[in-house]
């Protein structure tokens, strides 16, 4: 794929300061950009870079224009910016719209128009894939699930039985949709704990990104909600019955509980744990590692944890940390002296 | 499926207050529950919701009858009858006996009577599968692994060789059972590692539940030895040589190092670190995100780390706990001072 | 597998001490171990189970050879010694160098010599599989994809296209690699993440392990990069950009974030949150469940969190941590008082 500056231009609406002939055939970062490709200068932080940069143009913003003597297109967000013109030399192989012969598609599945079904992919009873969806190499997609228009699920994920994908639903390798929640009672007469049976579903909204490796349980008694446009990164755990508000960002290894609602736009990771049963409101942003185990009823930044510390300084802190309640009482003591 | 108050009172044995005629076909939560479905009533603080459910009935506790106008069955546990009435309106797939024609079964494995082999399995030669199991599409049994009865393992589950599992045991997609350990051993001679074979086992008892994702080393020269009745969340990580005693419970994404010991009825998690070569004594509760760093000897519950706060506050605390250990001195030199 | 400890001795240059016909079938750990077994004595703290072994040989040190009264191998490293001998009784089935007839293998891929393809294993166009590889059973590979020699990928991996490993690399099942970078931007017009494809790609260098479940990203704009001599535990995550040293070991359930520079020779883990944009010098120990979120300049042992208390103390401790900045105030008014 080569495109010219002028065409770039002109695609993506974007003011270009040089040589409109001039051919680029890829993207890199401006430290390792050979001169046949083209570069992004995101923040100011990074503009030392591009007096030695190599690259054929740099999309930037206008502010940092006068400092390249190079080619450029200049964007309003150079990051937008780049998410778009990204799509054009993305060599993430295409689906082909054609069904693998060792594919296993029940009779009873419905199948839409220009729908790719890779090798080994395993399509069971009752379930219906959108049009224009892609089902990668080793999927399994148990009964009676729903998928929309333009979903893809890369090779190996697994989908249980009765799921609801929307539009635009992307699901990379190993993810596991709608198996059962964790849910058991115990019983005193013998012992044991026994197993709830999840009977509820698990509703996924429309233009939903979900990583490798993410797990995402059906309901008990209420379906698990994943709102539109919510964006999960990699070996997430959503545990049942828990609602995902739009437009929520999930970074990679945050584990949510059960019944636990979320709102819409959260900044949410990585790392992060979140207990069950609480709510948490719109617009809250969770720093990576924190633990969240309460409600939170206004927007804004939460965080825990002690930030780290070369070794021998945490153990000499650490262990006045576990008299911390002995120590205010002491301070309280000589409070007290001291007024007398 | 459609049952009357009647026949589930019957088969619940739970006393109906109510027209035993009235249908029912499903479950649900209070709030969500349809005019033809059961509810379930589990703790008083959501007796608020009685009064508009729309319940058909209400399992609930004798003490919260008074406050329910519908009909309602008395359960001395409301969550164990739950548990109980929940497999009557469970639709997830039952296996159907099959074999299905693309499962590749060495003609040396032995496939007790009524298993389900799905679409694409793989089984290896000297594998013993349990009579009733279910073995899942896509799922990989490897040489010399041997189950016990009714067995489930859901699609896309990998076990190595030489892996025992006992009878009951369910496996939800995407888990590894019985992975190499993570053993390497620093060679100063060349400044590699040297890969330390795991040449154990990985034994699982009876009645284990295993969540989606989660990882089951074998041993490096002990089994690793996973309990009766243990109950083990999504994305759990447990290491080689552990041990987990039996009815231990563990909660999504702990992750538990190699030669730990933890005893039996422990409530785990999630989140929870544990380190390697500890004891855990039995009835041990860790809360979410905890680490264990030393051996517990004494059942109870054990927390570590330092709550939620907003993002300033934080910031600002955080700054003094890395000074703790001056400010102990502090307060010392001050009472010194203030006893002269 | 019987060996002699005479050929034991030979063949791994120990002296030994003892009947060189004795034969061994096995190792095994002190406590385990059978009269036909090989043990073996790591530290002085196992020095007491010594006595009571039935194993007919033990491998230890010179200083731990007194207090042995059964036949014993010496060995500077009793370790090095164990991951050495334990190869010859490992029992992970050996490739068998077959391709299995149900794999899906793209004429345009190119396969090594002596290279093992298990059952349903799916190759794309453009694979190039080196030398003496195994590719376990439901393994995909995408296009365009090149491995070393000597590879070993188990069953259920997934790897994306474009991905380039070393030789001798070991992937354990249900790892994904290439899986896209999370990336999105916001788009104040209409209030949703647009995705920024992922065009990079993911480089592993040579004798790198991989446990199961861990998921490494393809990158933005920059490889991802895996350096030689990296070992990696179970359920790792490693975000898009992010470049390992080399010899670098990283333990179960650690989260690296994307386009962080981690050196060489470091021990990360387990639990383990390292966030995005950083660089951790060469030789760093981070320990269990640590958070790091700020470069790391020099080599060194690093922690962070509050230590593990039983939970009632914990929540009188936690409630001062939330006033500390509080309480440094009053000693230090208290401090300035006591100097009028």
């Amino acid at each position: 794929m080569k495109l010219t500056l002028g065409q770039i231009s002109d695609q993506f609406d974007l003011p270009l300061y040089g040589d409109a002939s001039i051919e680029v055939s890829g993207i890199a970062s401006l430290q390792d950009a050979r001169s046949d490709q083209l570069t992004f200068l995101f923040s100011s932080g990074y503009r030392k870079y591009l007096p030695t940069t190599r690259a054929a143009c740099v999309v930037l913003a206008e502010a940092d224009r006068p400092a390249c003597s190079s080619a450029c297109l200049v964007a309003e967000s150079p990051r937008l910016a780049w998410a778009r013109i990204a799509t054009v030399f993305d060599d993430t192989p295409k689906p082909n719209g054609k069904h693998h012969p060792s594919a296993i598609v029940d009779p009873a599945a419905r199948i839409g128009a220009g729908v790719t079904i890779g090798a080994n992919v395993v399509i069971e009873a009752g379930v219906k894939i959108g049009d224009g969806s892609a089902i990668g190499a080793g999927v399994f997609v148990g009964e009676g699930t729903v998928t929309g228009n333009d979903v893809r699920l890369f090779a190996n994920v697994s989908v249980y039985h009765g799921v609801r994908l929307g539009n635009r639903v992307t699901v990379h390798s190993g993810a596991v949709l709608g198996a059962d929640g964790f849910g058991f009672e115990f019983d005193a007469s013998d012992g044991t704990f026994v197993k709830i049976p999840q009977t509820a579903g698990l509703v996924i909204g429309d233009d939903v990104e979900i990583g490798a490796g993410t797990t995402i349980d059906r309901g008990a008694l209420n379906d698990t909600q994943i709102g539109d446009g919510v964006k999960i990164d990699n070996q997430v755990q959503i545990g049942h019955n828990t609602r995902v508000g739009h437009h929520t960002v999930i970074s990679g290894c945050t584990a949510i509980a059960g019944s636990t609602t979320i709102g819409s736009y959260c900044l949410i990771g990585g790392g992060v744990g979140i207990v069950d049963n609480i709510m948490i409101a719109d617009q809250v942003e969770i720093t990576a590692m924190s633990l969240v185990s309460q409600s939170i009823t206004k927007g804004g930044r939460y965080s825990s944890g002690t930030g780290l510390m070369p070794g021998a300084d945490w153990k000499r802190n650490i262990v006045v940390f576990k008299q911390l309640s002995g120590l205010l009482r002491r301070v309280r003591r000589l409070e007290t002296g001291s007024r007398e």
